[in-house]
């Protein structure tokens, strides 16, 4: 694993169990990690400005290549500054690689699976054929041909300038069979491979390179696929890839993966983010989560909640919240939960004012902001598997310690 | 007029020509005129808490009886503490009667006249039967019969604990002839009676009750309005009604209207809320605009600015802005002028994302509450006509004192 102080260094403070502690400093400022990144997939947080993001307490947001791409374009982000500049983010920025979004309009199907539903894919393109090249598709914005390849992403991501690139992988769907996933998984490895090279070549040197394990349900794909992207000479690791068909499966595939990578290695867990994923996730060593979960759950009035016998939520829609004069969450110190009842943001959320999708937005990601803090100082105290028994247990981020 | 402590007392704080500042003293604390009202149509301003509302320095809000008495229903409203309650919302409220709602939907037409488009009637309900006793429509939520009548809108209004209550009227449409205006505006003044023998009987002491101008742009059925509801015992006075096809018209019609009400009336002109306008109706002495514009135009993309050619607008969406590094309006204290580019705000705009609308309308509501700040400003120095000339002449608000 690479550690360059000019592109990125990742340091573990503490560590409880397999679970630890850790920064990782980047070009845009420190990231202090267990943390939940938020989605700015189209360069921007869903109804927030870059300015009330940082207000909440995040250090980096997600960008996706695949979206950006599309439009504005990347030159037109380059122009801008990238897109710390374009979006007026100056912390840190993940890039997806693309790769999800455009196997996903090829595969089908992973937006059943244990990822949620296809990260905000809405006015879907066509997929018009994937080679060892790369994937052809058409933009769902004009009907133009795109191209999406190893090195194409990575000069994308390169245009976009942010901290951390992720490579062009295929992420096989559940329904592929052992040989396809087998296959599609050497190919990922090619194009890592594709990826570091051009990156090496033309990237920027202060931009860091994530490599991405795929492998399917297989423990010995991922395995294999472990030990490929550990040798390749990143500078941390993704794990991608469907993770089974429910959180039994997704722990015992994370269970063989994460043994296999280098302990100190920065590992980002792909598009997972539900309050019992990161806790388990957290457990396992794994650093980094982003997931359209906090964001997407607004939109149709759900709000995070410690509920671990309703997935962690609420649905403010429902006729019960009707004359409720309590908060969301007692505690929350977000706008929602500050000002509001639970029969207000029921009427709003249901009359599907702008206002509510904000509300719930900012309740949300200011709870999984909570949740993820929580979670930093307990492993400094020692003390995350209680706080984890807690959360799980039904304790708000605020009293879980 | 009435000027009753507990209710409502409007005081005259300083007078430049006819134009004037000063004080409406509501039970909700004071609102410093003139003033701009954002509408809060269904409870929510677009995209905005009530705190951020409040944050932008506004005093009051508009609720309307029509959308409220539809969903969520002024019951539940009531068991909330009123509408000040239910919307976290402490200062300032005036309720429009939901007479030009129904109306419109009776007569159509209004929608393509000075008034601009109807008030965000999306999902339009159906009117049933206009009579003497009110107007029976359908429900746009969900297709039952409801009435208002004099008696219904001032007893939701009641329920909705307004400061400010707009008597039930016939809101007569640009296309309708001089007999059924004139029979339209005597049924207004019977309607208006009527709503105060109901307030007078039932209605909260500390509610109070604004009559409404009709007469269409007839000068003498303008003249006996006036002098009907200025005789009639209200607390202040709102110009509703058509007023013509243009700009022109608008200004001839508030010419022959306004010097026919009482000086010390504090009167407020119904739907009005562009910035030539603003300026023009300021200059009539009139104190109290409400107006959709604002918070409609960013959903489309337009942001007010100083370009008195351009309807005092940029329309950002247009393909002239992209890799403008410029803000929207330079000096411009909002979060969209502060943080971001205009090629920025070209891209989300286009791309409908919500963070668009959000800063659009925090830029228009900042921007209108600039150009008020400084009405007041201009008129307590002697100066209004000068602020007016520079403002139509293309001065930014901040600039044009």
């Amino acid at each position: 694993m690479r550690q360059d102080p000019n592109r990125l260094i990742f340091e573990i403070e503490a560590r409880d169990g397999d679970a630890r502690r850790g920064i990782l400093q980047t070009p845009h400022g420190p990231v202090e990690t267990p943390a939940f990144i938020p989605l700015a997939t189209k360069g921007s947080v869903r109804g927030m400005s870059s300015r009330e993001i940082e207000g909440m307490g995040y250090e980096m947001v997600l960008g996706n290549t695949y979206h950006l791409l599309v439009a504005p374009g990347p030159e037109r982000i380059a122009e801008a500054g990238g897109l710390h500049g374009f979006m007026a983010w100056d912390k840190a920025i993940i890039t997806d690689s693309g790769g999800f979004q455009v196997f996903s309009l090829a595969h089908g199907g992973v937006a059943e699976e244990i990822k949620g539903s296809n990260r905000n894919m809405h006015g879907q393109g066509k997929t018009l054929g994937i080679e060892e090249e790369g994937v052809r598709f058409r933009s769902y914005k004009d009907g133009s041909e795109l191209m999406l390849s190893p090195e194409e992403s990575m000069q994308v991501q390169a245009l976009l300038g942010s901290d951390i690139a992720l490579v062009f992988d295929e992420c096989t769907p559940f329904h592929a069979d052992r040989d396809y996933t087998a296959r599609s998984t050497e190919r990922t490895h090619r194009w890592l491979q594709r990826c570091l090279d051009w990156h090496g070549e033309h990237g920027p040197d202060k931009q860091a390179v994530f490599g991405i394990i795929q492998g399917g349900t297989h423990a010995d794909l991922r395995k294999e696929s472990c030990e490929a992207v550990s040798a390749a000479g990143v500078d941390g690791i993704s794990i991608g890839g469907t993770l089974g068909r429910d959180k039994e499966e997704m722990a015992e595939v994370l269970g063989f993966t994460v043994p296999n990578l280098p302990v100190g290695a920065a590992k980002h867990l792909l598009g997972i983010g539900e309050v019992d994923d990161l806790m388990r996730g957290i457990a396992l060593g794994l650093d980094v989560f982003d997931c359209a979960v906090p964001t997407r759950l607004a939109r149709h009035g759900m709000a995070l909640a410690p509920r671990p016998d309703k997935r962690f939520r609420i649905d403010i829609r429902k006729p019960r919240e009707v004359g409720n004069r309590e908060p969301l969450v007692p505690g929350c110190p977000c706008s929602a939960c500050a000002d509001y009842d639970r029969d207000y943001l029921n009427y709003i959320s249901k009359s599907e004012e702008l206002t509510a999708v904000r509300l719930m937005v900012d309740h949300n990601l200011t709870y999984m902001e909570r949740l993820m803090r929580g979670a930093r100082e307990a492993i400094s105290a020692g003390e995350f598997t209680e706080y984890s028994d807690r959360i799980l247990a039904g304790a708000p981020p605020w009293d879980a310690r």
